[in-house]
């Protein structure tokens, strides 16, 4: 398990497999709206400028996106989600930052780019990260209606905190006992990966106005993406270059980490991806208009980095 | 600046100085309300461990006692304020592991045992301290109202980034330019330590169900004992031993931190903590119920640790 697939046929080419093309239209109505709410918001400049580090430059904007594309799946207009994908992006931002300290899994290299401590130092990258998990709740005060930020604050507790606990399972391995290595890894990554996709999918259907019957299919959907997600990011792990992906690969297996390449081999991890992009597809269908989160989960399905 | 006072006369002999009373009768409501929030909050047992290891064991409640006496000042019942009182002491208690770290203050020791990074290891830290933070916003949920629980998750957003931002200024001296010695001291301790004091007494009060007038009052007082608290804490941490205060002190001067000592003299410094209590308590006074607050404030002034 500690060793690289030696078998040269499963190291697949890299191709670049972009996103959907509405993808492209709605990101930099999320990076304006991201921009302007770390530069409008209060605190010290070199505070300021490492959360801008952290959380503006590269990434793929997957969970603004969803909150998008899921608040016009159940009618609303993706504009009006872009509070709850500001503050799940900063989320997403934080647990980057904090993951990649040399005490968690010491990494030197995110997005391409030196990872922040690298960048700003340790006990700056400590500090902006509790900055953006604190900012992401004030993320939420761009919402009119109190009682729908009263809602996304409940949802961003829950995503961020599924999110923490998977980190502590994954990086500390005290995982109940009795179950078995798929039971173990799907634990890990319903926290780690799958809770905060299901805010960002929750919040966006809430933001465009969800009642409960749509709220159930977009929280199905979210735990399919959510596993389908990790199951391709263990597959890249492997099959994918350093420079391709722009970070370190081939870390899972080095650092002896549970992954689904590893419990389930390589081929099943793909037929498993397979199925998840099926029941993804399948809730959606649930949904006013499902094009365009069936559309995404095939991305993530197909993606290589 | 940078040696221990030589005068041993200013070395004053360590006394115990209670709290007022009746804040032993509150504690007990105070320490049960975070136990049993820890207790039914969802996580990992592993983590729940850290996190209590951390929030539960010695301190001083100073903030959630706050929030009870602030509710009580305008009016309200002292129990009203306690989600507020919850959630204050975890985003204080976070604050503390997270200032611990090697890369921040490297400190071994806090509340008489040894710091959590020390005590669970560096990564189980991080990741304690960012759930802390992340549940502070949950313990909001146990206030009824809506729009109450938004007020609040306000002020402790504005509370925890005034915080983080005076630990930025203080850890890495990137303070703005053109700012006497003593403003720039100020503007770290209205942040490190003000910030979150004065959340803790608006966020009581708010649970009291305070006016905007009453609010302001409140205000005031929260920012006087902000700074009053600070210096005597810089007074505490020349004057006092360790065995005596439970950490370890002199650490200020021995890193060559600003301190109001360090700035003032430590004869000033006593005249300015007096100054500071006088504003607070007639700050007190314009509020329906004002003794407790006045008496909170003189312990303040007179604490050994």
């Amino acid at each position: 398990m500690n060793d690289r697939p030696s078998d040269t046929t499963l190291a697949t080419k890299p191709h670049l497999v972009s996103p959907p093309e509405w993808t492209s239209a709605i990101r930099p109505s999320v990076d304006a709206a991201l921009d302007a709410f770390i530069d409008r918001a209060e605190m010290p400049d070199s505070l300021r400028a490492a959360v801008r580090y952290a959380a503006t430059s590269g990434g793929k904007r997957v969970r603004p996106i969803l909150s998008w594309a899921c608040s016009e799946a159940v009618g609303g207009l993706g504009e009006a989600s872009l509070p709850a994908g500001v503050a799940v992006e900063l989320i997403h931002a934080f647990s980057l930052v904090h993951d990649d300290l040399p005490s968690l899994d010491d990494d030197d290299l995110r997005r391409g780019r030196p990872t922040l401590h690298r960048h700003a130092g340790e006990a700056m990258a400590v500090l902006a990260g509790d900055a953006m998990l604190t900012l992401a709740f004030q993320a939420i005060d761009a919402i009119d209606t109190p009682t729908l930020r009263d809602r996304l604050r409940d949802d961003l507790v829950r995503g961020t905190m599924g999110m923490i606990g998977g980190q502590v399972y994954d990086t500390l391995g005290t995982l109940p006992e009795g179950l078995t290595d798929r039971e173990k890894l799907e634990t890990v990554h319903r926290g780690k990966t799958g809770a905060l996709l299901k805010a960002s999918c929750l919040m966006g259907a809430r933001c465009g106005g969800a009642d409960n019957r749509s709220l159930q299919a977009v929280s199905d959907y979210a735990e399919s993406i959510g596993l389908l997600f990790q199951i391709v990011d263990d597959l890249i792990d492997v099959e994918q270059s350093d420079e391709h992906v722009g970070k370190r690969t081939g870390k899972d297996a080095d650092a002896g980490k549970r992954t689904y390449p590893g419990v389930l081999g390589i081929k099943a991890s793909r037929t498993a991806a397979d199925d998840f992009l099926e029941s993804a597809c399948r809730a959606a269908r649930g949904l006013a208009k499902h094009e365009r989160l069936e559309g995404f989960a095939r991305y993530l399905r197909v993606r290589t980095k």
